[in-house]
């Protein structure tokens, strides 16, 4: 019979993660940080409100026909950030990431602010180099040079990517809000395709199929309808079965990681935001960790 | 004048729904048990969710053109079942059920977990026997032969119908969920529909029309967009529209019965997916009930 | 440096509207009515949660290639109603409007319940004489005689305008709730497009284009997917972005004013209500004052 | 065995409370109103929201050592008034509690707003002649002239009141919110007893005894720690227990009815406010009931 | 610099529990079931909601100037019930209660329903023999004989304790709800102390503190302004600041295990029912484990 | 009559504020910071919750026999601070509190965050100098060194004023949560009263009363029932009317300026805690400014 010492209760993972780092192929590790955002903070309790809701799904997915139970996951836990610090976080959140990638293993980062996609990014571009290729799933353009007089913030991350990613190998879906400079800015240096996500996407695939792809989607790209509970809900985006066909769409894709951010339980008091993060999370593992 | 003796008050029933159980034609009853769910339970307050929110509504549908106050449709109010015991509760169920479709009336059961729908549907049956058709519309396959060791379970009941109707009779729509094993043995057995509703309806139509029909309805078959209020909300559904149609589409079918379960209001506060659940069961009573 | 004395602060008004009435080319108006909706009261604190959930927005529309920054809105605030006296209420409502017309300005209301509509209309049909045509978006016919015994009600205010503006010169879209009279006095008297709004629209363009256009758009048109917060949320509706399609569909046409009502903020914990109504009044603003 | 047309099913009333009025001694009656509310309306939904949470409660107390099964209630369920018209919804309201007091039973009106009030305490007075005393529980003096220029007001009740009823028979008591005006009114007037409920009860309670009493009881007179579902929550009131006990001090008064009024359910999620009113509804029964 | 296969990432663990058993001297468990409630399920997510609002704690009490971080406690996580089986579930509650008894630790259950300090005090029992006192703090007296006709209900379970604890070692504080009978047997059996908690109890400590104790602690004891989320709020109970009193003037006696059962987060949005159980826990821990 | 250009509209100011600066007697500023906190973010919409809910009040105090109306209160709005930039962020603070102290006008800052009330003590001291008492009301010491290794932090802030306040002259109510560390320091250095509010402060008023006074108040020293909307609530603290009461007691002292922090409105739905927050705010003004 079953006994306490003998096996671990139930407490608050990914599914049926296990927490067994050396053996697993992909991890999952939260960033609860939200301490830039404009508008709403609490996101930080984004990564255990996906856990939570990860539990009314099933470890196999009929999309796929594949299984989550047939992987070995690692679900770390969240991360210990430096509350009211966005640099020294992030510099926590670069050397986890850059420990993963290191080690052979796809990550997982769930935000938390989409700032926290920028030292993964950093990560992936050391271990993968100049041919990374970014996609960014968002109802926003995140093109800022400065927010409020700030850099390292929510709004200017993909900014700070180009930086050290070439503009031509970043592609935007999506994008329905920002500046107009941001909209130039974008038209202009990046593969920018505002409002809509599986048709561009169609259409990019040839083009990124043999090159190294990292994914960051931040979970407003899809409609609030389909998910209320994020910090800055933009109406008029995709819906939620639009966002899974996405994902299904990279299957094909040589993805070596992916973050998802801004997913704020607190006022989704039903969870289906959660729950769709939850879903895109298996997807995703179930299509690029091979 | 009104008087307080001479005129019943307002109480919560479904729309105009009268107290006359003797006169009527269908008859709505809740069955307020959420004992074995495996996430969220709520349910039990689901009846009178939908009853609140009828009140939303017209008694008039511009769909139809039909209007319920030509309709006499008794509400019955909730089944007084038995806390924790669903063998015992699922008796009364049947017992009620039993009763409604041998006084030759169309009964409406309100969920409450999907559990309820097992004793109905075996009332169902035995009043119009072997060539009943089951239509489940749902999220979930509950198909399992047991859940957690219990083989009575919401994740269970259609796998406990296929025991006496013909898996050939029982077509299911719009399920996304479910372990591998339930998926290869409803694609081996039931005529299985996963991830669309309308287009697979349409197909199927001609070969049940002239049978016997019963209807389950988990409200999580819709996107949880539209449908927030349910204990296991799995993104990637259809639309409320979509759910109308398919109703629509069944007008011309001989339907015996129908139950919708799963409406939880807690998690909803707008009430939207009582407002829906209202919508389809007023829709369902004008399109079935002739 | 930025001083007290020297400079506003943040207070909540409709993005970067001003505060001068003169210089301003539209002016935004809150009429927190809520006095004879038949469900749930609480649009009186519609208009604040608009402005609180502009702020989620940016000054520039993607879709528009505009910015508000280079416009000059005035954001009134909200009138001083008579709280459960709708007479009184209306008188006031009426006066603001004819004031702004009287002005040369473009007015738009935020509800508040529909009744708010009837007497901006009025006072727009005073400026604008015979030819002026209403569009109406609403999920509800809005064209009953009266409401309970009550003829100034939200449920009677279309057939109200119907009075002094000729049937013909009324436009109803995406209606799809209505007693069986309002149903086909509707069809006999206006041009009654039910269930749709896109498609409908594009057809009447070409008719409405030359004359002055006055908008009354209760937010309940759309699913109560995107905007659950509203009293009588009806399901079966459209999309956010297909509201937001007919508002740039109709950019080319002569618009004089509009309103925006029924925004009810207390059962939508997530504002997607209010952002939406934002960016619909946002997309207005950019299209119709030149 | 029970059968669904040989017993009544579970519905939305009091307690164990039944639907037959000709034989009952006390009659429990909804008023739904909330038309002239200043702040937050929805107390119209606080009589099912009483009857709903009443069923948390038992039929005995412990506190009387009685119980409502030996008594006759009737649950009339919500009188139909008319949205947005003050003065047709209170003479409704007047009919019913006139058809009730000439009946001969005890009547309980559950609120809706404060105003519903006035025509109950009319018709008691209309019963029970000048010597009627009215006992006011409230945080609000509700003593003005007018309100936003309106004399039917929540915030008028007891003003208009005092034009029949003798103000040295009125009683008023945890009163902490009002003009300076109205505390100076009250003081010079009423028996008029701000801040505490208790003690200035105990001290009043031999000069009452043998007079006929009626008692208006709005549940914010309580603090909103304990009743945070009300629409004017006021803090420093006294605290629930506080509330019962000011019930049991009144059991040897001749009370002939009262009402509870301002309960609001939608912004207290976890129904306490209701749950409150209902153990006072109970309380007072069988206090008052004979 | 820390790695994260070198460190444990957070997750969601009473405050700084650890997840070794064998060293630990005290082990916290959850016990997520709520099958048999009568009125709101939920408290099945009660156990993560205290661990959650654990975090808002420190681990020092400055009650008590003791520090959680100076004990070694073990956090479980929840026990994999049996969905909609009480017997089942409690069987397995009782194993993990006795292994923990005969390991000589003290146990913290976390509940779900009250039901399942049933088989933890059945293992107490066996552990600690005829002597074992039973304290139970709540606000129903839990002594029916059968709930609905169910024995092992949330109702019964006193009553069933009694079974195998003298009644005059079962002592009952803040009992304010419950049938007639119930309190007949109560004041004829128990050492039964109504409304009140900490007057009583000190009263008592003389005559149990030589005895091994079992505490048995419903969160509804606590007046639901302080504990609103929980299944069967009854008002008129104790502060929060009461509470804590009660478990410290219990710090001297022998107790043996406790458990703290039916919070219930899901209509609590502030969390202070989960924060308030948490306080006790950890005030219990630092009062009873030596 | 009125018209829309002679008249302001109703904006959400703090009840009759007024909005010009210059003849102000005292100034209402949001501060709407909450970067550092450790757990639940959102006290950044605090300010306008509580300017929201002064409409519930009245502008007279029956308390005070005092009425806003015959003041002149200013109400600034909020502050544009930087997000995630607490040092910017403060100092935007301490320039605009250094202007109110020198235009020598009674400041009110409304938080956010506690780390806010720092730049404006420093201002406080540079203007009254070495004699100016501190008196802090919060559950928390707030007197670390560092918070995960910040010492700009919510949590440090009292430690922070006691390197130029001197420790004797700061004075701290109601503590009940801290590191020992904390409680170590607090109580060797500070007058430092643990647990209680009213008695302590009772006791020390005859020493303060002839030096010049600021006031720091964090919402949550009063116990999350009365005050549940606040970012980390500790069980077991005063009741909304001790808080009042201890806001009377000091009417005679010669206070300069007061702040009210970590009010937070997103988990409070009925919106008590903004409302007490508000009362103590208008009989602060009544109290404080002769």
């Amino acid at each position: 019979m079953d006994t306490i010492k003998g096996k671990p209760g139930l407490i608050n993972v990914f599914l049926e993660s296990g927490r067994d780092y050396s053996g697993s192929s992909a991890v999952i590790i939260g960033a609860p940080m939200d301490f830039t955002v404009s508008f709403r903070a609490g996101s930080r309790f984004g990564p255990n409100a996906i856990r939570e809701m990860s539990w009314v799904l099933e470890n196999y997915s009929p999309y796929m026909d594949r299984d989550l139970s047939n992987m070995n996951i690692f679900d770390y836990g969240d991360l210990e950030l430096a509350f009211g610090n966005p640099e020294r976080s992030l510099s926590i959140i670069k050397n986890a990431a850059a420990e993963v990638f290191n080690d052979g293993k796809f990550p997982v980062f769930l935000g938390g602010e989409h700032l926290i996609s920028l030292p993964v990014i950093e990560a992936a571009f050391e271990k993968y180099g100049g041919d990374l290729v970014l996609l960014h799933f968002d109802a926003h353009a995140d093109l800022r040079e400065d927010y409020a007089g700030e850099s390292l913030s929510h709004a200017t991350v993909i900014r700070q990517c180009s930086r050290f990613i070439k503009p031509e190998n970043i592609y935007q879906f999506g994008i329905r809000s920002g500046t107009g400079d941001e909209f130039t800015w974008g038209r202009e240096n990046t593969n920018f395709y505002p409002f809509e996500i599986v048709e561009p996407l169609k259409k990019v695939l040839p083009e990124i199929k043999n090159k190294p792809v990292y994914i960051t989607l931040d979970i407003d790209v899809v409609d609030p309808a389909f998910a209320p509970g994020t910090g800055t809900p933009e109406p008029g985006g995709c819906s939620a079965a639009d966002m899974l066909k996405a994902v299904h769409l990279l299957a094909d894709c040589d993805v070596k990681g992916f973050d998802l951010v801004e997913v704020m339980p607190d006022s989704d008091p039903a969870g289906i935001t959660g729950a769709l993060a939850a879903k895109i999370v298996r997807e995703g593992l179930l299509s690029f960790v091979k």
